[in-house]
């Protein structure tokens, strides 16, 4: 068709799926580093043109591998950690501490007494008793834990200094998205609405407890398709600090106008371009600004918009079967090696992928012939439906190989071990096309190393 | 009320959470021992009233930790697993193999393979492709593989016994549940359709290749609280086997009817008696069978309504929030300190629980006062709404310990580490109230032990 795009989700090559498979097994994640990196740079770029002050700050909670996490960094992104446990991803992936920001709506004090030891450069506050709890931290004699010191490995008479604040809005922007990730209403848990004044009062909260506060924040949803929300949200916050320039004085240095962009899960998915969706968040942010002479550093968290495409899973498959479903009609099955424990999306969040025969088991053309409906299954001991209703080839047999595109992002970090199967490994197809494992296979002395068996 | 039963859900008392809280942390599984060994007594005296010749199969997916399924072997019955893993947990757990039936929509050949070598007592046949793989795994003259014997610290040359089959049958039964958990209607991936004749013939080929075909099994779906389902699928197989005897002289000694049992995740669930229900499903079994001269084995397969009512869990309060959601209302969110990595049915199914104040962060009473509706959020990085519009103290505040209801099934065994969180442990109480743990917390090694960091 003259003039379309290329699509632009991460996919293998039959002979790429056959050495996959062979050499890790299924199911697998594998992740495409020059896709990654590309798409990245492809980010800033289009952020950089429109805001030339302006970062990058990547949502690991779409995908924590170490090894994406410093591609990321490596590429300039700064990295959002909604956990201890993903700051402490962060900081063995080699991230320093100051590149990170800290996000949640309930930050536990040994979680921000940990971030505090550690040293992230931003906390992104969530909540009143947050900032007391931040105000007690930065004011205490000693450090926060000589604990959580020691386990960093610093002396336990480290100074502490305060991370730069950020504080959290909710806009009252509601979303067209799924109502599970959709957090910009003023019904949230997330931030300090502003329709209430909270928002205000946070601020001067954080200046009265002479907290580092430099800026505001918002993140309206995921996996959007229609950017009014984030322009919405942008223009929201730049409002809000015009009105706190105006009002106290107060000089905003950061605006971050969270993440969001959606991307291509199915052919049906068309986000917006991602230069196009720069330059809107960019102006929705600039305009209230203008003449006030604020010049705020420009931010974004993107997570699934720079990872999702980059990954694709593949699985092999086993049982097909055709089954009656009433009135002469027919629905086949095809099952695969793996499930919810790998993909809870679609059970989550009700969602959709494209999944492409990605070899023959014979190892002849995947393509070609008549096209057939599947419901693709996976193997958990419940209904555990994947892919339902999705094109595959007609002859589609056992030991083919299918690889659903766009799983990236909320795969391999929410995976779980249900019905007791191991989590897959993630392999990485790094630029010059060698593979390397960044995720290895779950082995079953872990999946129970947990357990304790009492005398019973 | 007079006449009314007391609530059958275990609770903790609020010096019991206080303990547990202070010695384990939060979030906190907690599971009594004597509820659990006192529910499948009542539900084995139960079935065996009214069926002598009956087993109770537990199904391992609701609960696999090692000292659960010791106990509820322990007590007499089998254990349902549907995959390696779950059948490694059983062997771990002590449980024989030959007490163990191995399910499946699609059991890959190592996982055969590896049930054959272990000496699974029963195999429930999902597909004619299975059955072609059992008969070749049954007349193997080598052992399925040497390997698979070495880790079980079997001899090589082990002699291999095929399994008893039970043919999986999709009798057409709709039952009322949501439809993520039915599995009994002709359009689903289980089994092996009534209508169409794939049973039968699925039989006839079991017995061509002289394969141990002993019975027939359904499952109609879970958490059923009107039984007409169960009912309707105990009839289907009875009938079923009676024409296999008139039509092939088959003599059927196992009907296993499934599980599918509600319990009382809120208040407003109000699953048929134990006693009744057995009796239903034990009748719906007999009549076809009437003057056959049949007397098989009557099965059922409880998982969540012998575990789900043992266990709780624990959580903390962290922030309180009240924000306008439009029209002068409010909704005032509660976060604590576990989300949908440790209960993530909320978010799959929609799920609802009853949620208590277990104890003040005073220690003192935890009831008393007016009530509150409030929304119990978890504390990941997106919308995680745990329990919406649920009654709490409405002097609810930081610290203050809540437990959930009905959460011995269904939460351990779906965890995962989304956002970075580490599982929690699951602590039991015995039945002389002492404490065991019998899953520890996770800790930040294990959570990383699988990542490798490329040279990037």
């Amino acid at each position: 068709m003259p003039g379309s795009a290329p699509d632009p989700r991460f996919r293998l090559s039959p002979d790429l799926a056959l050495a996959l498979a062979e050499q890790y097994g299924t199911p697998l994640y594998v992740l495409s580093e020059a896709h990654l990196r590309a798409r990245i740079r492809e980010y800033l770029a289009a952020f950089r043109a429109v805001a030339p002050n302006s970062r990058l700050v990547f949502a690991s909670k779409a995908n924590s591998t170490l090894a994406v996490l410093k591609i990321a960094h490596q590429e300039g992104c700064l990295i959002d950690v909604a956990s201890e446990g993903e700051l402490r991803a962060a900081l063995l992936a080699g991230v320093p501490a100051s590149d990170c920001h800290l996000h949640g709506n309930y930050k536990t004090m040994p979680e921000l007494a940990f971030a505090f030891a550690a040293g992230v450069g931003e906390i992104v506050v969530d909540s009143f008793a947050e900032i007391e709890a931040i105000a007690e931290l930065a004011t205490a004699e000693t450090p926060p834990s000589s604990l959580v010191a020691e386990a960093l490995g610093l002396p336990a008479e480290v100074q502490v200094r305060c991370p730069d604040l950020v504080i959290r809005v909710a806009p009252g922007v509601d979303p067209a998205t799924h109502q599970k990730i959709s957090t910009g209403q003023d019904d949230t848990k997330f931030g300090f609405n502003l329709s209430d004044g909270s928002a205000e009062r946070a601020l001067l909260r954080c200046l009265e407890l002479k907290l580092p506060v430099i800026g505001f924040h918002c993140h309206v949803g995921s996996q959007l398709l229609d950017p009014e929300a984030q322009r919405a949200g942008g223009e929201a916050i730049a409002q809000f600090a015009a009105e706190m320039l105006r009002r106290h004085g107060f000089e905003t240095r950061v605006l971050n106008v969270g993440g969001g962009l959606g991307v291509r899960y199915t052919d049906a998915d068309n986000p917006m371009p991602i230069a196009d969706y720069c330059r809107l968040v960019v102006e929705a942010m600039r305009a209230p600004l203008e003449g006030t002479g604020l010049d705020p550093t420009l931010m974004q968290e993107p997570g699934r918009s720079l990872v999702a495409e980059a990954g694709v899973t593949l699985y092999r498959v086993g049982v097909i079967k055709t089954v009656p479903t009433g009135e002469g009609r027919t629905r086949t099955y095809a099952s695969v090696d793996g499930g919810l424990s790998d993909n809870p999306r679609p059970a989550l969040y009700g969602s959709r992928y494209t999944v492409l025969r990605a070899a023959r088991a014979d190892g002849g053309e995947p393509v070609g012939g008549p096209a057939a409906k599947y419901t693709v299954a996976g193997r958990h001991c419940e209904t555990d439906k994947l892919f339902v209703d999705v094109d595959l080839p007609a002859d589609l047999a056992e030991g083919d190989l299918l690889q659903v595109l766009c799983t990236g992002a909320y795969n391999s970090s929410m995976a779980s071990n249900y019905n007791r199967f191991l989590r897959p490994p993630t392999v990485m197809v790094r630029e010059d096309g060698s593979l390397a494992p960044i995720q290895r296979r779950e082995t079953y002395d872990e999946l129970f190393a947990r357990e304790i068996l009492p005398s019973l």
